[in-house]
């Protein structure tokens, strides 16, 4: 959850004397996004996001996320969209930061997903791809192989503090995946973070994507690796295989995955583990109290991870 | 803002499934509320707050606060209105914590209000007042003159960590107002907790009031001498004439004030000063910093309890 800078009612006027949207009828901080402050804004028009972005979303990167969600959009993907100010630029400054409005996509988040709920999410994420195949612009993953040493050595020394044995978790399962991770599989757009957080879903059928900042190009299957790990466990920490099958069965519906993407899927999985064990254990030992999130618990991962690193088959994964 | 418990949409359709509000179309935590977790709920019917009450609202309490919400709506206030569930129930349990769903109203809260928005905020406060009158169920005011002294106590030894001089500021004003305090004022229903963030204005109108978990049974004019603190400070700290002027005038053509009210108005401005500063010193030296709401700073009302303990006459306050 996150309202990290307050908008009051004259910043708020500030900002949509550039945008035609009509005359604001309520406004309201929401409970949103760990990476930026949002806003739910009626106006007789319509119901809009206001998103705020705070440092950890880059001014330079936002032409890239802005543009892909116009290019989703435009391409029938239920996503965001950001709107253009009357000037046409792509995002305003409000309190010192960039700031957008963005269509508000109607739909509720899953807690806990059913074999229907990843259906329906695996055949939105091969839409996604599909969609993002010819947007022109790219961001290489900073949160890929590369970005994970870097990490692990900055959370290293306090580890064990979260969970005895932690280090040495992450230090073997880099070092294995820096032999075992593949190059050269099918890339393009992912999300990079479909977790159920960000699927909205109306009546079991997905009504809209959203939180597209951490998007960027890599494997197309390291998104479903992803998924693997954000879908595909209950809440006492099992793997739910009818999950996993449900989710890349409906996957590959749309979007064939090749036999090196199907061997590559437990390494690419064990990597994503790794990948959310380390941003959440960095934000555990950096957690500012005076900042208002409630930081993730990095254990869930820890486990995800154990499970990924011993070494289940493609088939043991559902596929 | 607060969210202290999560919802999953599992929990929502617990509740709604007592509730005849339709389908829901997207839930929302929102930033509102320091007492409560609370949601925005949009349904194929309407938009609607579901407030689940946490440990500060006592569920023996909450009869009060509902049926004077459910006796003001009917008596033409614009307030939030508690749905009653299918069962004719006043409140559900949800996450073993007593919870309501209530009509969402449009409009958006000051931030820095002008003396027309005093006036007009003055004139629903009358109007309050008068709806009020005929309430048969009756609430002390915890937060008037005999619970300051166990707050001073409480906050004394700490008091002078926050600013200088604190402690001694708490205890001559808290010695005055015991001796100073009326007795046998009119009296009947108050907001108690009148402040900008709860009333919602439309295009300079008063669109609705918010938030009545302080309210209770205490003199009329210990509201408007709240209101004194919080609408008639500029952000620098300085007293705004001009909005008390607004506000007190307009309150007295829906209801008129006697000499007697009107010569306690300084008192009761200067017990107001003492009452938010004593809570909102003690939010601050208690602040658990896993609860997720940023305490507001004491020191303004330090100030303001230094303007109004200078006793200044009623005219110099506007009236």
């Amino acid at each position: 959850m996150a309202v990290y800078t307050d908008i009051g009612i004259d910043d708020l006027g500030k900002m949509l004397s550039l945008y035609d949207v009509g005359t604001p009828r309520s406004f309201k901080g929401i409970a949103e996004g760990v990476e930026n402050s949002n806003f739910l804004l009626q106006t007789d028009r319509g119901i809009y996001i206001l998103t705020l972005y705070e440092k950890r979303v880059s001014a330079g990167d936002l032409p890239f996320f802005l543009g892909l969600l116009e290019h989703l959009a435009k391409r029938g993907i239920s996503c965001p969209l950001p709107l253009r100010a009357q000037s046409g630029a792509q995002f305003a400054t409000l309190r010192g930061r960039p700031a957008t409005l963005l269509t508000f996509l109607d739909g509720l988040s899953l807690g806990e997903p059913r074999a229907g709920h990843c259906s329906a999410a695996g055949a939105a994420l091969a839409a996604l791809h599909d969609a993002g195949a010819d947007f022109a612009s790219k961001r290489a993953n900073a949160l890929s192989l590369a970005g994970w040493r870097p990490l692990a050595q900055a959370t290293a020394r306090r580890a064990d503090e979260v969970e005895d044995g932690l280090s040495e978790l992450i230090t073997t399962n880099l070092a294995a995946l820096e032999i075992a991770w593949p190059c050269e599989l099918p890339s393009g757009i992912i999300h990079a973070d479909l977790f159920p957080d960000n699927v909205l879903f109306l009546q079991d059928k997905v009504s809209g994507l959203i939180d597209f900042y951490f998007a960027c190009d890599d494997f197309y299957a390291y998104d479903l690796a992803v998924m693997l790990n954000a879908w595909c466990f209950d809440s006492a920490g099992r793997f739910v295989r009818a999950n996993a099958q449900s989710l890349i069965s409906a996957y590959r519906k749309r979007r064939p995955l090749s036999s090196r993407e199907l061997a590559a899927l437990p390494t690419l999985a064990r990597g994503a583990a790794l990948r959310f064990l380390l941003t959440r254990l960095q934000d555990w030992l950096d957690h500012d109290s005076t900042v208002l999130v409630r930081p993730k618990d990095p254990r869930e991962f820890a486990a995800r991870l154990r499970f990924f690193a011993a070494a289940p088959s493609p088939e043991e994964l559902g596929a």
